[in-house]
């Protein structure tokens, strides 16, 4: 499974994908996509809905997890922060891709262990799954490789509840049939 | 000119085309692109920006003019409104085209001399300034209609003032050089 992790910006997007094999999380790609302050906000939307769309074409994910809005986000950011986040949102329902949506304190339980890890925090835990040899940066990028973790081991968790369920509804079904 | 101008919102983006020919204004085209809200959010805005794109490339306007945030919104539907403006001004900077922001009380004062005006006055004053026969309805292109009178009127102003400007400085450097 791969997951296109989204930290989303107009000035910075950071993106992160990460593939589990098994019971391992490795990250095949990290960065951040920069736009300059002094062009056109339909510029800088459009740098930012080209490149993920070539992230989505090269890795083929399997799913996309962005940041959600951050509690006590004022209005005013939520709008700029709504924006860049309907463009990535955009490239993948144009793709028919499923979106899936944490916010930072999901991300951060996810992750740390505790919603209210520090940067810091964060960028050492995602270093530490992933087992990369530097420090994860920006801090973009490290949050986008945190939100595709928070997905991949939330999916792959889904996944088990699912097939458990799946056998205990088999389990019932044979016992209801006198079978063992 | 042409303005094509946006009241942007998942549910229902309100879209509205006004000409100016000499002294008056008409109005080309109006209406309300409705997303189900089953749907995945990425198809819902994969539409709005596919419908957007039909519009430029349909009415091939000189300037898109879209509403911007309302005073007092909330970070939560600040964050929602902001996804869809994304896409729609990501559709024009596709395009090459400038974008330009109007709050929700400028247009007011734009169309009924008050940002103060309430919904009924703002159709009212649409429909006497484009000369409809009918109330435009629904809302959103009303809504619309109005932004995109705001930047029309608002961009004549600003060409006869830069034009009195440049005639001022033509007659500056005449005197200067002694002519009549």
């Amino acid at each position: 499974m791969v997951v296109l992790g989204i930290d989303p910006g107009t000035a910075n997007t950071g993106y992160g994908v990460v593939a589990r094999h098994g019971g391992r999380l490795v990250a095949l790609d990290g960065g951040s996509i920069k736009t300059a302050p002094g062009l056109d906000a339909g510029e800088r939307l459009a740098t930012i809905h080209a490149r993920v769309g070539e992230l989505l074409d090269e890795h083929g994910p399997d799913a996309l997890a962005v940041e959600d809005l951050y509690f006590g986000a004022n209005a005013r950011s939520a709008f700029a922060v709504g924006q860049a986040r309907g463009v990535v949102i955009l490239a993948a329902g144009q793709r028919g891709l499923p979106c899936s949506s944490y916010t930072p304190q999901q991300v951060k339980a996810a992750v740390c262990g505790s919603g209210r890890a520090g940067k810091g925090q964060v960028q050492r835990m995602v270093q530490r799954l992933l087992a990369l040899t530097d420090l994860p940066a920006p801090d973009h990028a490290a949050d986008a490789l945190a939100v595709a973790i928070c997905h991949a081991n939330g999916a792959s968790l889904r996944a088990a509840v699912e097939r458990s369920i799946g056998e205990a509804m088999l389990v019932t079904s044979c016992e209801a049939r006198g079978r063992p």
